[in-house]
């Protein structure tokens, strides 16, 4: 195989934005990629574009991957859409580094978009639904805040854990991601505030949940040998891996972990050649409290059952062991589903070239960090570690 | 680049189904598929899969791939939708030989299905409509029908071609359909009832549109150089190419060609070295007649302006220089949209290795064939060419 090397990120802010259609969201985020790219991007060398998006603004659009590349002055490359629910994005980054690692293409954009404020909540919450099982989940009235609750309920008669853990992580991630620019909520909150705040799915209240979202973010993967025509700081990636599951969680052995995304991690692991104690940074699908807490033990960074005891430590938080999200994650910049994926892999570049918008967000010296972008409930994932290119 | 190749396929007969989930309907695909695999196929070695599909069964379905492998035995290998309306399926084949190509992957799935019988003709009507430019074109009132009449017209106009030439290529397709026990229509029809049936979008009538369809098909990618464990008489895929153009055909330079199938077929034909003269048999995607004549010529059988001629003179025909759509095409086997990619290389794979369901059906001594898979009205296009493996 090929290596592969990020060289350029762009991304929207995160938030609401009725007045962008998702063309003008998309250039917005394929421009400032362009900006990105040290020593210059001549648009005519990219070859091919995978874009990660369900949706798409309202309704079920086909075709919707060269519609965007045609409006941003690329009609004729190959594009195409991927689509794995909320991985939909992560899974267009892994096709994009197929195609690059195949030899097939040496320039190609990789993309995620959603657009879903515009969005009736009824049709939000059906578009929701139908990623889940429809025959035993949607149909039976269980909502994704529905199936996480049952396994933070779970989580909590497992291992001890106690509902303000999961507040913490709110907390933690709002603490971040006010000092992301383009962060949807930038602003702290309290734990007193997370804990009492209103009901949604017991144990999961309003701050458990991640909010819905417009947005949009490109990158640009090349093949590693020809990184250096673009930038002396190519972010390479050295490890990707990605799994499945039943996506109903009554087929699942085990709804206390999340088993595509240990089986992803471990696929990018033995890739990469490095274990979780070398990740300098994470940026891990915390759609719900309790999934960022499963992502700490499905990614390795600790045993099984000790997830919400290194948070409540400060492990994860910004100057702690294991900084999680420190882009303030999807509870704090937002989840446009299709972009997530994408928006993490900007977050990672940013970071490991110590470009992060503000020196506050900056995790310093970092040089691997991974990804985990999540399905559903669980249904798919796939996780990517990323190290610093030398000078 | 990894050689890659066929192994084994499967799929539905092509009609409605109405007491068939899609579930049921991929099973049924897949089981043909692992029959199909001379010398037996153990599913462990699966690792992945890639599904085309739009609708996938009446509502837009998130993480359909994961749900359809789960329901099949195959619950945790990374699964992932592919989208490109139409030609969702050339490329979930395209991604899955970029998978194996890379040498991530030695052994992939690429599946497509569709169920649109189900589905309100208003709901279907959208479907298709969205995989337009919905700004300039669907919410205008063009559906795909108007589309390619415009481009027929345009045709017309342009060559000299007669409302009469576009009924040849259904009445050719028919005359196919029936020896294809999977066909959704296996009768012919003569040239007075196909000139005759009543007109939905000048010139294009009943005959000149391809139905909808449910159907699903699935094929067994390998690694070439480990296709002789599943099978002595592989399928070789010895170039392949893909492109895009703009949806609005208001946008395009020229409508009598479809220039992103023309730029996928010089990829193709490049990289198999092989030119147009070499192809023994093509499946095209015909979902309107007009679509057929265009066809032949982005591939090059003809010259531009000849495609109505050597249909006229019978060399598409079975029996003439270059059999196109022996198996009935869109027009005649059924047009489940994201499975008709698929179906296409299930058809070449069948006749390179001389096992049509009826001799009537076989292309003699085919060696090189061709499938040609399109996106709308041409927003995407997919080429792929296949050679018959030697003993």
């Amino acid at each position: 195989m090929e290596g592969v090397a990020i060289v350029g990120a762009g991304q929207t802010r995160y938030g609401d934005f009725p007045d962008l259609s998702i063309k003008e969201m998309f250039l917005e985020a394929y421009q400032e990629m362009l900006k990105s790219v040290d020593k210059g991007l001549d648009p005519d060398v990219i070859e091919a574009a995978y874009v990660g998006t369900i949706g798409s603004g309202g309704f079920q659009l086909g075709q919707a991957a060269p519609l965007l590349t045609g409006y941003v002055g690329l009609p004729h490359i190959p594009a195409v859409r991927v689509e794995n629910a909320c991985a939909s994005g992560g899974f267009a980054l892994l096709e994009a580094i197929h195609a690059v690692a195949s030899g097939r293409y040496q320039v190609v954009l990789a993309a995620g978009i959603e657009k879903m404020r515009d969005v009736s909540a009824g049709k939000t919450k059906y578009w929701l639904g139908v990623s889940g099982d429809t025959e035993y989940e949607r149909l039976a009235g269980l909502t994704f805040a529905g199936i996480y609750a049952t396994i933070a309920r779970r989580y909590m008669e497992e291992y001890g854990m106690k509902k303000e853990h999961l507040s913490m992580v709110a907390v933690k991630n709002h603490r971040h991601g006010v000092h992301n620019p383009k962060a949807q909520f930038r602003r702290e909150i309290d734990i007193e505030t997370a804990v009492k705040a209103p009901n949604v799915a017991y144990p999961l209240n309003l701050f458990d949940c991640c909010s819905t979202t417009d947005g949009a973010a490109v990158v640009l993967v090349v093949n590693a040998r020809i990184a250096r025509r673009f930038t002396d700081s190519p972010v390479e990636i050295i490890g990707f891996g990605a799994a499945s599951d039943h996506l109903a969680i009554q087929d699942r052995e085990n709804i206390t972990g999340l088993l595509a995304a240990s089986e992803a991690a471990r696929q990018a692991y033995s890739q990469a050649g490095v274990s979780p104690q070398d990740i300098d940074l994470a940026e891990v699908h915390d759609c719900f409290t309790i999934a960022e807490i499963l992502a700490y033990e499905d990614l390795g960074f600790c045993p099984r059952g000790h997830g919400y005891k290194i948070l409540e430590e400060g492990q994860t938080g910004l100057g702690g062991r294991i900084p999680v999200n420190v882009s303030g994650g999807l509870k704090s910049k937002g989840h446009p589903l299709g972009a997530t994926g994408i928006g993490q892999a900007y977050e990672v570049f940013k970071q490991l070239r110590g470009q992060a918008d503000k020196p506050a967000r900056q995790v310093p010296n970092a040089e691997i960090a991974l990804s985990h972008n999540v399905g559903g409930s669980g249904g798919t994932a796939v996780v990517c570690i990323y190290k610093k290119g030398g000078q």
